[in-house]
């Protein structure tokens, strides 16, 4: 299927300010290069890259708002961190304000912040062309881009990993979806080690 | 209720190596100094202390078969480090080889490595016990122990924070009973961060 980039971009630019809107242009291109790369559908890829922050300008309290109304499921962790819901709200609003009904669009831009397990690699792209685009600047991005041309999973997991001590230091929440993603795909490497810990 | 602790500690000397005899033994020394300046029951954390570590003398194997024996819900994760069962297990041989019926002291024992929301306090004394007890030497272990006579809820928090950034540098499974008690705790300092990531 062939989607309107240029009238969702225009529709897009309305609903974020400038720096959230070129975050999400530099998501697509992204996720447009790693598709090509992986052999995923570059459309899809150009949709969900493009979209993915769609819910982002919306208050915490809006967020929550719009996730009862869409019947998302609210625990007491996305209560407190309500900036988590701006992925599942994204996947509705792309299918209600951009008319994206494609399941596997919605999916990737529902998942994109937290991860979870048994990701598509049209969910994989989306979650690590975010971290990845041009714009991002924090410490250990470039080894992180260059690793993402060499091997999609190993890249996934160092960006999980990359969350999860950004957010532990912060003495912010972390959401287990996160970390049952990142055990996940830490699994499927078969590259975890067996320490004990105390 | 009294305790035969030379007993206790004949019995488990022949259970452990002599390095997890003497880190028991330490563990026990700093549960009962935690207990008296946290006002909870010596006798406990005496006991607790002591045996936390009883079923660490055993295989992966070992351990499975007998969490699988006491009917311990075991998922895929624990099938996965197995080493975290000697916990719930642990609890279960403190009753059948060491007569402790008393269930604070064997949900301490069974909480001590991954920890759990709602912790009580004689659960966080042996979960950071275990941590800063004398013999303990990682990066950051003093700033720890000298929190954990200042503020026993935020020493736990940072136990558990370090605790997560080893696992996840070494590419070690993370289990998800271990971020919901961090969470639990974090929440209830009330100390959490609302930054955004991505």
């Amino acid at each position: 299927m062939r989607y309107d980039i240029e009238w969702m971009k225009e529709k897009l630019k309305e609903m974020l300010d400038e720096e959230r809107y070129i975050h999400s242009v530099g998501v697509m291109e992204t996720a447009v290069k790693l598709a090509e790369k992986y052999g995923v559908d570059v459309e899809k890829a150009r949709v969900a890259g493009l979209l993915h922050d769609c819910a982002k300008g919306f208050s915490d309290e809006e967020l929550v708002k719009m996730a009862y109304k869409y019947g998302i499921f609210v625990d007491e962790v996305l209560l407190k961190v309500p900036f988590l819901l701006h992925g599942p709200v994204g996947a509705y609003l792309a299918q209600e304000l951009f008319g994206v009904t494609d399941e596997e669009i919605k999916r990737a831009i529902a998942l994109h912040t937290t991860g979870d397990v048994n990701m598509s690699l049209l969910d994989k792209i989306i979650f690590l062309a975010d971290y990845i685009e041009p714009n991002r600047d924090f410490e250990g991005v470039e080894e992180l881009r260059e690793l993402s041309w060499k091997d999609l999973d190993l890249a996934v997991l160092r960006a999980y990993d990359s969350t999860i001590c950004y957010v532990i230091k912060r003495n912010m929440i972390l959401y287990e979806k996160t970390v049952s993603g990142r055990n996940d795909i830490l699994l499927k490497l078969g590259e975890e080690k067996h320490e004990e810990v105390f």
